[in-house]
This record gives structure tokens, C-alpha cells and sequence, in this order.
């Protein structure tokens, strides 16, 4: 869909003009597929900041020749440049171009990317300008919400058809858990996985970032399973907890607890909210209950074309939420030794009441 | 192994003290492990460069919270801070300890960061040092050649497995491949692939980097796989092209000049040839048939803790072989719109012949 791309690109270059810039080279392979739809491995692009009636032919696309073919379908609607390192011909251009301030982008470009790129610009002035396009990519349109609300999908199916199948029972390894749950997102459509599936049996619970490993799930075991699927470039990002067999006391009660905890941050996702404020909707449950040295992280992260980005729903964050947001919600509580729960959803934020993606329940599912 | 680590950090400081600099601050993940052994997602390290007794205990390692337990077990030996930012706070102590010049890794640290490692550090100079490490790390030692050895033979197995199962058959897609060649290197102990497996048939084996599409095997197609496993952070890369059924004269023909190049190249891995030399060796055979424009890139690369590392067998490479080295072999001629066969193994460069780590047959395979 071009005309999406346009619209991003419109808005950027309008960010520009107000940075007082009068270009942006862009680098990073992420923010490049977001303002052209290009997802081959090397490109990059010169964004003009001009707002008359032919700005767009001023901005130029780069790739190598590896992707003639694939850059022609996918970029159809840009001056298309291929040359090798890309980053370095668009700089180069900049200068011939004579752009008074053109930007780059600081907190991925290296130390030793920028001199080259300073050398072949030649007297035309390299500015800092961090982050531009990161800030465009925090509220989601609805091309993005779709490929989210897919990712979340295959998640979910996944999900069903292990259980359905047998696939968590004592015995098994964590690793031949992960295994089947990351093939099953393929039968439903992923690309692959968002990230590392964890899976995290027993004692191994309690472990926030805990990686699957040779451990076989056992009779009484809290099973923590944090996955997602990757769509379209979009990453979906779910946590589930279960129990292998009849939960003790002390699993129902954790569970209970992060389950209040999980609905008060849901509830908290609301238009014009700080990000403190729903961190701390989420964590005054925790505490309350006397358990907040045991919620070991923030309680959620924005999600799209990279697994963490902006806005974090944290302590440390900062900024308010706006319609159209996709966050997760995710609040752990970890016993050191004995286990812990998670339950986690991706949702987008609404004029009113989110919309959920991950749609799994999440009652207290015993296996 | 401990004192593997200690000779690489001693070898790292004979190039600080070269170099005039006080110490190195390492920020690549890759270049921490190499030197330490930790394979967490967040660490840093600060090398100091004099080689008195007690030098070792003046490096520090630094890590955060979460890789507390896996940290004492994996690097015993250093000092440990626990801190998140870890380079920032390394960048403070180099300030603190007053290390007159201090080495940071330019091609790896982007210009914000250096802003806050500056600030962190006060008065001490940072001072571009890049690609120190990845220097030692060219040449492998024992245990680095060990596991290239495993990942090798992960990959030799899983296509062993794949063709004795009839995995290439007509009517498979070149995604349904992928995925089994993926799941059984699993089964023969990768930890994943070390690169997007490429399954390529008829006119697709034509691309020299094609990603796995729906296309459908059919009989009298080239089908190229290009595929590795990761076995204990190394990376093995290996190319093999069949026909589908009797092969085509063009089709064998084209198969005898691939291999005949790629023999050519093998043979011309000897300690102390110039890079560029062992590039032309095969591409001369390519040249004599005509054929050199259809060898559409360079012959070969580096492989170890990355996929794609030095030293570059290409006509823009520089330097010469050494023992130690691991490099692939890979030569590849591509008809546009019919077809396209690549051949490659990883090798380890030895006085008199290499060493094949790749053990699967390059005669014409037939399936």
C-alpha cells in the first residue's frame, strides 16, 4: 500500500521542517521498511523535508544489486539509487545536493559509520537527529495493527494446539516445549518467532528471562510459557502460566494475585494516562499483597517492528499514552527457588476500553 | 575453560600495549565472549593493558541483575560489577582509575553513546580502537575449531537425514524444506540455524540470496540449499545444489564448473597466499568458460562467532592466510531465469592442505 508510505513519509518531513532540517538519512533497516515497505537486508534512504508538490521526488531509496527485482515491487513510488554501502552514496548526495542540515540518525549510527559518511557529505553539515522516525512508528496505524493482531493470532493457535495435542506433560523437556510451540506458529502463518521462546518449568518459573533447557516438566510444576509470532515484520508477545495437574495453595494464590495484578494494568490503559500511572495501577496490586520486592521488572513495553520499543510502561518511563499505542501488560511475581507466574497480553490502546490481541484465556488453566 | 580466556585477554593486551593505550572498553557481545566465556544478552568489559602479575585483576567484567548466577558460573575469574548501563558504568571507573588513554570500539558504539561513555568517563581520553579483538579472533584456536567441527557436522546430518527421508522431492515448497532442514539440526544438537536457511528451486536457484517461498519443487529443477547450524555461538555455512530427477546437459555441465571452481579454490587455501589470489584461482576457472559474469560475488568469508567475519576471499580482499583461519569456499554461477548452482564449504586453513569441516559428498546428487 503506498499510499500508507506516503503518509508516514508526509509526517516525518513534517517533524523535519519543524528540526529545521532540511533532510534525514535514514538507516536503520527498520524505520526504512516503515516509511517504504522495503524488507530486504540493506537499504537505506534520504528523506526530503520539502512540503511543495514534488517533495516526494526529491527522496531517494537505496539497495544494492542483489535486490533490483524485489526493491522495483516494493518501492515502486521512489527515485531508487543502487549502490554499495548505500548509507555512504546517500550521504555523498546530500552534499552534492547542497542540504543545508541534513540529519542522521545518531543512536544507531557508529563512531566510525559517521566519519565516512562526514567525509563523503563534504561541507554539508551532519546533525544529530535521534529517534524521528521511532516516535512516528509509537502509535500504530491500522496496516500495523492488522500485522500485530495476525502475529498475536498464530500465537494464540499455537498455544491451543499444543495443549489440545498433549504437548505439555510431565516428561517433556523445556526444550521440546519451545520446540513444538515456535513450529506450530509457523503452521499458522509466522515468519518465526518474535524472539527466544521462553519456557520455564518448576523452580525455573521464578526465573524472569529463563531460557529452555534440558529440564522435563514435572507433576506440580507452575509452567511459564512467554512467546510470540513474528507477522509481516510485526512482533506479538504473550505470557501464559500453567499448572501440571491439581495447583497447591500457594499457585492458586500467585496466581490470583497476578491475575488481579495483570486486570488492574489493562484497566489502567487508557487514553492520556501516564505510563507511570498504569505501571503503578499494575504494581500497587503486587504490593499490596506484600509481594512488589518479587515484581523483578517494569510491567510492559511497545511492540511493532522491534520486540521492546517505545512507550515503556515503567517506573523509569516517561510520556502518556495515545489511541493507538500497542503495549504488552505483564506483571510477574518470582519465589527464588520454589516459582513464579507471568500472565502478559498485547493490546492496543482505545478512545475507552483496549483492544486485547492475545486472545487465550487467562484463567488458571491446569494441564 | 578458563585459561582459554586468559590467553586471549593476555593476547588483547599485547596489542593494548602496542598501541599505547591503557585499556579497552568492549561493548560487543561477540568480542565479550570471546574473551570471557559469558554468553548472557548484556555485558561489557574493561581490559586493562599492563601485563604485571596482578594485570588480570584489574579487568572487569560487568553484567546485570538478571545474570547474577549465570555470571559466577561462566566467569569466575574477573572482578564482577553489577550495573545497568554495564559500558557506562566501566566508562565511569575508566575516569575513576584515571587510565590515561582508553580504547573504545568505534565501529560498534554509536555517537550517542559515545556521548554518555565521554561524560561518564571526565577527563580521560577515549580513543577510537577499532576491531582489536576481531583481529585475535580471526585465527581459531582449538576450542573454537572444535565447535565449528559440531556445527559443521550438525548440518552434514540434517541434510543426510533430510535426503535419506525423500525431503527433496517434486511437490515439497521451498519453505517446507527450510523447516526440516531446520528441525533436524536441531535433532543433531544446533541450538538454530546460524542464518535464514536458503532453499531455492529451478529459476529461484538463479538468486544468489533467495528466501523460501511457497514455489513448489518439480522434477528437472536445480535445487540449491545454503544452511548452517550454530553450535556453542559458532556458525557453519554450507551450499549444496541437486537436480530433481536426471539432470539436463546444461544442468551437469554448469554442476562440473561450479565444482571444478570450488576445487580450484580449496586447493589454493594455503598459508600465507594473498586473499585476493585465492578469489582468483576459482573465478579463473569460471573466467575460462565464459562464464564470469555470471559469478556474481566473491568466493568466500570468514566464519566463527559471526557468519560472516574475515578475512574476505574477494577481489576487494586484503592480507594473507595464516594457520587457523576458518574461511568457506563458495563459488557460484547463475543463469538468470533458469538456474543457478552454488558450492561451498567451511574449511580451516593448515600448514599443507586444509581441513573440511563440511563432510557431505560435492559429487552430482540425484534425488
Amino acid at each position: 500500500m503506498p499510499e500508507t508510505h506516503v503518509r508516514r513519509r508526509a509526517a516525518l518531513r513534517s517533524r523535519l521542517r519543524e528540526r529545521d532540517l532540511d533532510a534525514l538519512l535514514v538507516v536503520d533497516l527498520r524505520n526504512v521498511r516503515y516509511l517504504t515497505g522495503f524488507t530486504g537486508s540493506n537499504a537505506a534512504l534520504l528523506v526530503h523535508a520539502e512540503d511543495s508538490a514534488d517533495d516526494e521526488a526529491r527522496t531517494v531509496f537505496c539497495t544494492d544489486g542483489r535486490y533490483l527485482t524485489q526493491s522495483a515491487r516494493q518501492v515502486p513510488d521512489l527515485e531508487r539509487m543502487v549502490e554499495r554501502p548505500c548509507a555512504d552514496a546517500l550521504a555523498e548526495l546530500a552534499g552534492r545536493q547542497r542540504y543545508r542540515r541534513t540529519g542522521f540518525e545518531s543512536h544507531r549510527v557508529t563512531v566510525d559509520e559517521l566519519d565516512v559518511y562526514t567525509a563523503a557529505a563534504g561541507d554539508v553539515a551532519l546533525v544529530r537527529a535521534a529517534g524521528l522516525v521511532e516516535e512516528l512508528r509509537i502509535v500504530k496505524d491500522d496496516a500495523e495493527v492488522e500485522a500485530l493482531r495476525m502475529a498475536c493470532a498464530a500465537a494464540d493457535r499455537a498455544l491451543a494446539d499444543l495443549i489440545e495435542h498433549g504437548g505439555l506433560r510431565a516428561g517433556r523437556t523445556e526444550r521440546e516445549v519451545a520446540r513444538e510451540l515456535e513450529n506450530r506458529m509457523l503452521d499458522h502463518g509466522a515468519a518465526g518467532p518474535s524472539f527466544e521462546s521462553i519456557v520455564a518449568t518448576g523452580a525455573n518459573s521464578a526465573v524472569p528471562h529463563h531460557r529452555p533447557t534440558d529440564a522435563e516438566l514435572a507433576a506440580g510444576d507452575l509452567v511459564k510459557l512467554d512467546f510470540g509470532a513474528l507477522v509481516d515484520g510485526y512482533h506479538s508477545d504473550m505470557t501464559r502460566t500453567f499448572v501440571l495437574g491439581a495447583p497447591a495453595d500457594w499457585q492458586r494464590e500467585l496466581y490470583d494475585l497476578v491475575a488481579a495484578a495483570q486486570a488492574a494494568g489493562r484497566a489502567a490503559l487508557r487514553v492520556g494516562a501516564d505510563v507511570r500511572d498504569v505501571d503503578a495501577a499494575a504494581r500497587g496490586v503486587v504490593e499490596a499483597a506484600g509481594r512488589g520486592e518479587e515484581f523483578l521488572h517494569g510491567l510492559g513495553h511497545g511492540v511493532g517492528l522491534e520486540i521492546h520499543e517505545a512507550p515503556a510502561l515503567a517506573k523509569t518511563g516517561e510520556g502518556r499514552l495515545s489511541a493507538g499505542m500497542a503495549v504488552t501488560v505483564e506483571p510477574g511475581v518470582y519465589l527464588a527457588g520454589k516459582g513464579g507466574v507471568r500472565i502478559e497480553d498485547t493490546l492496543v490502546v482505545r478512545d475507552g476500553d483496549p483492544e486485547l490481541l492475545t486472545l487465550t484465556t487467562k484463567q488458571l488453566v491446569v494441564v
